[in-house]
Parts: structure tokens; C-alpha cells; sequence
């Protein structure tokens, strides 16, 4: 069988029916090139936020069963629109459901986790010479019932059968023409980036960086497909997520992300008994409460003070948590800090380079930028800082570790 | 098992979310009576026009599987937004599409027949004290893609549901509260009829008025399911479609239909030679050129004429058909007249009464108006008159009938 490629379009590529037309083009060009192409559809422009808002509309907490049901369409619209597109312009197509395609999934409605995928039914599908259009976003459960892969689905939906199908390529296609080393918004001499490990993307995706999700890098991590993130509307190639090699090494800082929606937390006095700070975060971790960027200190007193960041999103239910907790086991005060942000250099290079945290605290003291708390890892710093001077620190650290050049 | 109902719920009551809920209350209002309830939902609103009107802008002759998926979506919204408002009022609901119910069909798409439809799904779904909402007007076909069931498709749904649940009831709730003597927009006095055998029905069905399709009445009849049609903004009765009785019996006119939309075709000095009417109708055939009220008189030069007619939209098709087989035979002059309609007078009366015809034929001449052409079965006399006189004959029979009484 020739080589098999995945190209995904997400939902601003296949907005109306003139942007469909234009992604069916570029799918046939492909096709004339040799490929056998499987292409993966998100639902069109704001489908999908438009029946989420009626399914609010009608309830405050909606069956689960019902919504993927109802979020579901927005792909299926989406897939058929495009096959009728590519049938048009004269080639042959098929556009298939996550059930059709055979994505069986395990898990609760909204975010199921994929369990299988069969290959059988696309590739009879391409062997009949056929484009074969896939529904991003959904598969199908135990009962039969469709079922949704959560935020960054469809991309899942992509590296997956990118993996399954043993394709030489999975092409992510978006309104951006690649990755860069940091926001452009920010930072105008920002960079688009020719190449980037598994392992740098999936620390940006967990700073919340405008990327890939986790999950998505992860699956093609593990079967080694290249990811090309690209721009639907250019033929310029964007950026290449791959496995790292030694050129990737020689580059200290491949990007610098930053994350807004951080509340900085402490709690103070706490009692030095052992198990205390263990009950807490226990009781935020049943609660599905991120934390991030731990720090314990102890504080003149003999008592502890513990730091930590969690995402503006979770603070009411966290504040509800410690509330809960007080009546049990004596915590000490909670305050909290919401004019804070997280700035984070990423590199597979700082593994065999030494200086670069020095390096990154340096550029933040010259610019007078206080840090707050500070986590690493392997091929990660981040440093959490006065939310108002952010844009400044990101510039000069973009500038300091040369990445305008 | 308690008794079971189908309700079916037209695209114009659940078009936004506030229908939705109203659709909800009454549904549950009904399962409070000690009914097992299935409802069967078209899709809200617009969506279908929008969606195919997208399919259109896409491609002149867009790929019907495709189509048929992307059409299958709106009933999809609507069954699973009444789903998740009848469970937000606390009752228990499940919505199935047409291939989880089991629906299969044969057929091409876009226009695809009920093979067979399972119970078993739905009634375990029910035996568990759900209301089970069904996707109206898409069933399966033997390859598991989507199709759907034509113009009316999803009170075809809703009666051959009602046919296998045996259920005791088959509701078509709709946005006007029952069927009557005829069109209220032409005939201020019209009356609604409160209840109309099922043949009446089938020959307004097939004079075009704006009742349910014919193939939906005919499911119904052969499994003798008693059909309300009636309002989902009101609670009073709307007319009952069942089994002709004594009673009705007594009445000889049921009801007016009219058709503006047809046009008759004259063939002058056709050849009076063996088979060459049947050439011509033979051609119409093959082409699913649905013809009516034909009419053949011999001329005085020997030569027949023959008038029928044929709904407007079929005029050019059918222009084409006959320049074709003007290249083979001799088929004469052919001359249409577009300014046409036909006026129909429906009741199962008739078969017991004499003089009807006579007496609809005097309404119209007491009117100054002029009979083209005639056609009659056992309980309908159909004729077709000039357009611009069709409003003072509809008035003229319907009040020469008595219905305004």
C-alpha cells in the first residue's frame, strides 16, 4: 500500500462553504501526490459552541449522554459537507463516523479516552481509491452510544489514526502558519520554530501554551509520528514536532510560554505534624483540583508555610475545599494572589547545558521583575511573577536567549 | 404493559429552546396519564433547509449518502435537547437515532422505505420507565449509513412506530389544530373536522393538500392505528384519522381540496394507431412524470386528442420527453395551459349517495365557471377549472355542501 498520510482540519478551516471548498482542494493535491489520505474534520467555525449554549440554555447541568449526542453533529455536518466538496472537483470520498471508523471509547460522556480503533474499515475504504473523511472529536462506547473526546479531540482523533494507520505523516492544519518560540501578540520578534521535540510541546501544552493538547503529543510520541502543525491557507511548511536529535540539543531555550490565569496560594502557619499538608493536597486532588509549583518553607515560629499555584478557574472550588478541611484539621490562614502570572523557558537542550536557570533569573533582576516561586523540570523553568510585568519579562527573555535571532 | 403512544412533534414545535421546554411539559404531562410515551421529533426549525441549501451551494447534485448524513443531524439536536429538558423536569428520558432504535431500510438515500423496524430497544428502554425520544425521518441501510425517508418522513417514523409498539394512539402534534374542511386561509367558514376516514385522507394526500404524506396514512391503515392530528400549543382535540364508520357515512362531503400547482397538457391530431398513447405515457413513466385526470376524445378529422395533467414543476422535464419522441413518431401539436387548478370534493359518502357529482358540477355553472376536465374515484370528483375562478368555486362547494355548518 502507498504511503498513508492524516491531515486534520480544525473548525475555523471549515467555517463556510466557501473555506470547505478550499480544504478540498488542498486534500486532492495531496492525493495527486501519491498519498493515500484520511482526513479528519472538527465541527465548522462555532457550531459547537452554538449547541453548547442551547444545551445551557435548557439545563443548568446537562445529561452527558445527550450533549455528546448533540456535540457530535457538528462533525458529522463537517464531514459530509467536505465529501460532497472533494466528490464535486471529481475525485472519489467517504466520510465516516467515529462509530463507522470503529473508535471504541472507555469513560464518562464529554471526555471519554480512546480504547481501540480499528483500521480495517479505511483502509478497505482508501484500497476502493477513496479519500476517506473521518469525524473528529467522537467515538462510540460499550452501549453503542456516541461519546466526545474532550477539548483538543479532534486532534486525538488525528494522531491516533495517524498511529494506527502506520502513516508516514499526520499534518495538523490551522489558522496560524506554525509554533512559535512565544506569543506573537506579545512579542513581535517572535519566531516561527522549524522543528521541536515531543517533549518540549508537551511541557508548553502543560503551561497552557495555545498548542497541541497533552494527550494528542503523547499518543504520537509513543508511535514516533511526526506532527506537521501547518497553515490551511499557505503551502509553506510550519512546524514539525518529532523526536529530539542532536541539532535540537545545541539549542538552549526552543520557546518561551506564559500562562495568565494563575492564582498564587499560601497558607501560612501551618502545623509541622506530619500528615498535615498531605490531608490538604489529598482533598485537592480528589476534588480535581490542579496545583502546581510547590513550596514549603518553615517559618520562625517552627510552624510551616506552604506556596503553591492552581488555574483561576478552580479557585472558588478551592477556597470551598479549605473551608471544609478548617472544621477538621487546623490549617493555619489562606491567602491568595490573583495578579500573578507564570513565565517558563523550554529547551531539550538545558539537559547538557548548565547556566541557563542563572541565566533567566539574571534577565528577570535586570529588569527589577521579584520572583515569587520557582519549578523545574528536566527540560522546563518557570517562575512565577507580578502579573503586570509579564509582557515586559517575556520580551527580555525572549531577547536574552537570542530567540529573535 | 401499559399502554403506549406515539407523539410526534413537527420542526416548527421545537424550533427554539423555549418550544423545547413546552414540548417537554406536554410530553411528561402524558406519561402522567400512565402512558408509555415515544416521541418522534422532526428537526427544529429551518435546519434542514439550511443544511441542504449549504449541500447546494457545495455541489449542483450533491452525493445523496452524503447528504442523507448530513441531513440526519437536525433530528439528532432535537432529539437529544428534549431528552436533556424532559430530564432538567425530573423525568426519566432516553433519545435513540433511527439505526439505535433499529429502523432498516431499502431504497436509494434521500428517499429510502422502511424495511423493518425492531421493538425490542425501545421497549426495554420503556420497560426501565423512560420516555424514549426518536430521531424522525432516518433509519439505516444494510451498509450501517444513515438514510432518510423523504418529504414527510418523520410522521412516517411516528406511524409505523405506532404500528409495531401496537400502540394505542399515534398524536402528530402540529402548528395548527387539525385538519379541515379546507384551507382556512380561502374559506373563512372553514370548519375543523373532528374526525375523517382514512381513505378521505389518502385522496387529499394525494390532491396535495397539506396533510400528512400518503405513505404514512397507508402504514396506519393497515394497522388500523388511530391518528390524532392536532396543535402543541393547545390541549383541545384535533381530528382523528381512523377506520371509516356508520357515521361518517351519513356525510356526503368530507372536505375541498384544491391544487393550484397544476398545469394541463393538450396533444392534438395524435394518430389513431395502436400504442402510440401508450408510447407517451410509457415515456412519462420511465421518467417518474406523475400524470392525471387524463382525458382522450376523437376529433373529427379522425385524429384523437388526449389532455392530462401534471404538477408544474415536472413541465420542463416532461417538454424535453416529448421533443424527444417527436424525433420517433408522430405524436401531433402539443399545447399547455398553466392558468389551471383543480378543485376536488372528498367524502366517503358518496359511495352511498347519488347525485353529488351532479350537484358540485351545478355549484359550478350556477358560478359561471367552465369544467376542463373531469376525473372521479369511488369517494372524490376532481375538476379542473380556470386558476382565476378557483377561490369563487372553492367557496361556492364548500358552502353548497353544507360544511360551514
Amino acid at each position: 500500500m502507498e504511503k498513508i498520510v492524516v491531515m486534520k482540519f480544525g473548525g475555523t478551516s471549515v467555517g463556510n462553504v466557501e473555506k470547505i471548498k478550499k480544504v478540498a482542494s488542498r486534500v486532492i493535491e495531496k492525493k495527486h501526490l501519491g498519498y493515500n489520505v484520511v482526513v479528519v474534520v472538527s465541527a465548522p467555525g462555532d457550531t459547537t459552541d452554538d449547541l453548547i449554549e442551547k444545551a445551557f440554555l435548557i439545563s443548568k447541568n446537562p445529561d452527558t449522554r445527550e450533549l455528546d449526542r448533540l456535540l457530535s453533529t457538528g462533525e458529522q455536518i463537517s464531514i459530509s459537507l467536505l465529501s460532497m466538496a472533494i466528490k464535486e472537483m471529481g475525485e472519489k470520498a467517504i466520510s465516516l463516523t467515529g462509530a463507522q471508523v470503529g473508535i471504541r471509547t472507555i469513560g464518562s460522556h464529554t471526555k471519554a479516552k480512546i480504547k481501540d480503533i480499528s483500521s480495517e474499515k479505511i483502509v478497505k475504504e482508501l484500497n476502493l481509491g477513496n479519500i476517506v473523511i473521518v469525524a473528529g472529536f467522537q467515538g462510540v462506547d460499550e452501549k453503542d452510544d456516541v461519546t466526545t473526546l474532550g477539548r483538543g479531540g479532534s486532534d486525538l482523533t488525528a494522531t491516533a489514526l495517524a498511529s494506527v494507520l502506520k502513516a508516514s505523516e499526520c499534518e495538523i492544519y490551522t489558522d496560524v502558519d506554525g509554533i512559535y518560540t512565544t506569543d506573537p501578540r506579545l512579542v513581535k520578534s517572535a519566531k516561527k520554530i522549524n522543528k521541536i521535540s515531543y517533549d518540549e510541546i508537551l511541557e508548553m501544552a502543560s503551561l497552557g501554551s495555545q498548542v497541541m493538547q497533552a494527550r494528542s503529543i503523547e499518543v504520537a510520541k509513543k508511535n514516533n509520528i511526526v506532527i506537521h502543525v501547518r497553515s490551511t491557507f499557505s503551502k509553506e511548511n510550519g512546524t514539525f514536532i518529532l523526536e529530539e536529535d542532536k541539532e535540537m540539543e545545541n539549542v538552549l531555550v526552543s520557546g518561551v510560554a506564559f500562562d495568565k490565569n494563575q492564582v498564587k496560594v499560601s497558607i501560612f502557619d501551618l502545623i509541622d505534624e506530619p500528615g498535615v499538608a498531605a490531608k490538604i493536597f489529598e482533598a485537592l486532588a480528589s476534588n480535581d483540583i490542579n496545583i502546581d509549583m510547590i513550596v514549603q518553607s518553615t517559618a520562625n515560629n517552627g510552624k510551616n508555610n506552604i506556596s503553591f499555584t492552581i488555574d483561576k478557574t478552580e479557585l472558588n472550588n478551592l477556597l470551598n475545599i479549605i473551608d471544609k478541611l478548617k472544621t477538621k484539621i487546623n490549617i493555619g490562614t489562606l491567602k491568595y494572589d490573583e495578579n500573578v502570572a507564570k513565565v517558563s523557558i523550554i529547551g531539550v537542550g538545558m539537559r547538557s547545558h548548565t547556566g541557563v536557570a542563572s541565566k533567566m533569573f539574571k534577565i528577570l533582576a535586570d529588569n527589577s521583575i521579584n520572583i515569587h516561586l520557582i519549578s523545574t523540570s528536566e527540560i522546563r523553568i518557570s517562575c512565577v511573577i507580578d502579573k503586570d510585568k509579564l509582557d515586559i519579562a517575556v520580551n527580555a527573555i525572549h531577547q536574552g536567549f537570542n530567540l529573535d535571532k
